[in-house]
């Protein structure tokens, strides 16, 4: 049996083996812990301040700037948790509908504190209006987070122009880069955002870690607690290999983003080509301001687990709404924000493709969908074209 | 140059490569998104599930009682704040005064939101009295945390009884066997601990992974927030490599505990004899209540990074104080809490024996130890024997 072909890289990209060959030296050699006084701590040490001056550069950020985390979950966490605990005096947030859980689920977190959260609407093409933004700003506004650029449909917002708002207002403001890394040259020089977010395994790097780039000047208050890691930001042993693979993963980012956003734009493009013909199926997110390896469609008469089991039956793994909420059958809140019912969201499945993908790759998923889509509806008492 | 000798596995401990040939399979292969439905997440959640079997089957609890963190100290962290978080009119907390920061700081972390904490005191061994403990416990206390044995001066808690006090209590017994797992053999049928933490590279597994064991039947809430992974207590997207190796690093303690903690006790006595001969050497920490690898000496007239330099460039990694707090000259809270001053804290060093270790590398330390001691004495002008 061949491998299945891989269409779900918002869900996680695989591990470059480049960035594999990088880290490789360090799981088969001595290890050190970077925090010990040896040669073996001091290469440690040493080996996590070159990927920090890789992300660093990644970003077009200083190296100081750049605080390893457990991923971008945590990342997200530190922002809007350590945002409001070192200004406690301002309860106020500003968050987007479309929000990935990570920031979602913190800004709950902080309003089961007393916190008061105002959603930030979505047009029906899920783009957050700045205009809505500015009018939101308090003067106890603790931070705002609109992510750059959406995990499930692949929006990309007006980042620049919502930070600017908020720069202007002295307010915090939050970028959930995670998705846009990688496919979106981001450089921080150039858009005042006081915090961003990266995770390696959407960058083909490795899971289990990420990364907070923190803007000079830009005060957070730690969620762990302990040694004393990360400047007193992140406490624990550094997890050195992994802080490795993610800086290999974003020189390599760096390096190629033009290409691979190239690349991907073509497959996807051809994916929207190939399945526009088919009657009843429609494209979620922005046409044009949405990322480059992300084809997010609606299908009218299909419930959209079903489609995915059955291109996974067929060798193709595609993802339904996002996988990163796990379990639970509920209706994507981001298509909800943008104005869909809930039966709509439950046809929508999310072809993103990745750098390694191929046009023959693509031929075969876009015969493959199509088949599965008439089989699945002839099976539907509901559907008629 | 060959590789040093490496005497420091309380920092961190090699990766066992046997480890690394579990995880190799996933770190080269296709990689899902353990949220993702198809095949490629239905495998990445076996590993997962099949991980946390081991580690479950390494306490002796059950699969379900075992959550996947980002390493020991977010264990500790999710311990101590998510017990805290789950009965917040319960104000007030009890930790020994020799805790690891990762518990000491998040008790300090409680108190900055006006917890109530109960510092206890430690003999001169480093030992905790269970029945100042049993004095401590109020109607609000809202979970206690006494390591199992400690990261610094290796001695063992009388955790059992600990536990039993609590348990007849019904406060909630937080132990932090970071240390401990893999030397100790931990059974949670036999102490009633309600949660207990483990970490990846403490136990010849990688870095940047841990566990919580949390006993059926006790709450915590979470500390990080977002997808809802590990039943809502760890959002982020699984570090399935790392749960592998943390997994199978789990199954190799419970396999060779036996014979990896005899080992390490006859080289550690190796040591403890070998250097016992030298005027001014003492033994920090319970002779006989200490972990299998830890020889933890306070040597008289010698500045105890100035040893663990000198020792590095003879080719020997040592400790000085704990590893995991990084930077910062600061005495050993734990030795000021026995009642050492600052100035015989500032001359220990913590020599901690691995598995992998031979009778020989331990023969050359000796030898190299005992020489560089003596010309550092030589060195201070307020050394005279």
């Amino acid at each position: 049996m061949t491998n299945p072909v891989y269409l779900d890289n918002a869900a996680t990209t695989p591990l470059d083996q480049r960035v594999l060959e990088a880290m490789l030296p360090y799981l088969r050699g001595p290890r050190g812990n970077a925090s010990s006084l040896h040669a073996s701590g001091a290469s440690a040490r040493d080996a996590v301040e070159e990927a920090r001056e890789s992300v660093a550069s990644f970003l077009g950020a200083s190296p100081e700037e750049v605080v390893f985390t457990g991923g971008g979950t945590e990342s997200d966490n530190l922002a809007l948790l350590g945002l409001a605990a070192a200004d406690p005096e301002k309860r106020h947030v500003v968050v987007s509908k479309v929000e990935h859980a990570a920031v979602r689920r913190s800004a709950l977190h902080l309003e089961s504190f007393g916190y008061e959260v105002s959603w930030l609407d979505v047009d029906a093409a899920g783009i957050v209006d700045p205009g809505q933004l500015s009018e939101a700003l308090r003067p106890d506004t603790a931070l705002v987070a609109v992510m750059w650029a959406n995990n499930e449909i692949g929006s990309v917002q007006p980042v620049n122009e919502l930070a600017e708002i908020c720069a202007e207002r002295g307010v915090p403001y939050h970028a959930d880069a995670v998705q846009a890394a990688g496919r979106v040259r981001i450089k921080v020089g150039d858009v005042p955002v006081s915090t961003l977010a990266l995770s390696g395994h959407k960058l083909y790097g490795p899971q289990g870690v990420g990364a907070l780039y923190l803007r000079q000047g830009v005060e957070v208050k730690p969620v762990i607690h302990g040694g004393g890691q990360e400047r007193g930001l992140r406490s624990g042993t550094e997890n050195m290999v992994g802080i490795v693979g993610l800086g290999t993963a974003a020189r390599l980012a760096r390096e190629e983003l033009e290409e691979r956003a190239r690349h991907e734009a073509d497959l996807r493009d051809q994916v929207l080509n190939g399945l526009g013909g088919i009657s009843g199926v429609h494209l979620n997110g922005h046409a044009e301001r949405r990322l480059s390896n992300n084809a997010h469609l609606r299908v009218e008469g299909v419930e959209a687990e079903g489609l995915v089991l059955f291109c996974d039956a067929l060798g193709f793994e595609i993802g339904s709404g996002s996988a990163c909420a796990s379990g639970g059958h509920k209706a994507s809140p981001v298509l909800l924000a943008m104005g869909q019912s809930e039966q709509e969201a439950f046809s929508a499945v999310r072809i993103t493709v990745g750098k390694d993908n191929t046009v023959e790759e693509i031929g075969g998923f876009i015969e493959a969908f199509s088949g599965a889509v008439e089989q699945l509806r002839e099976l539907s008492p509901l559907y008629t074209n």
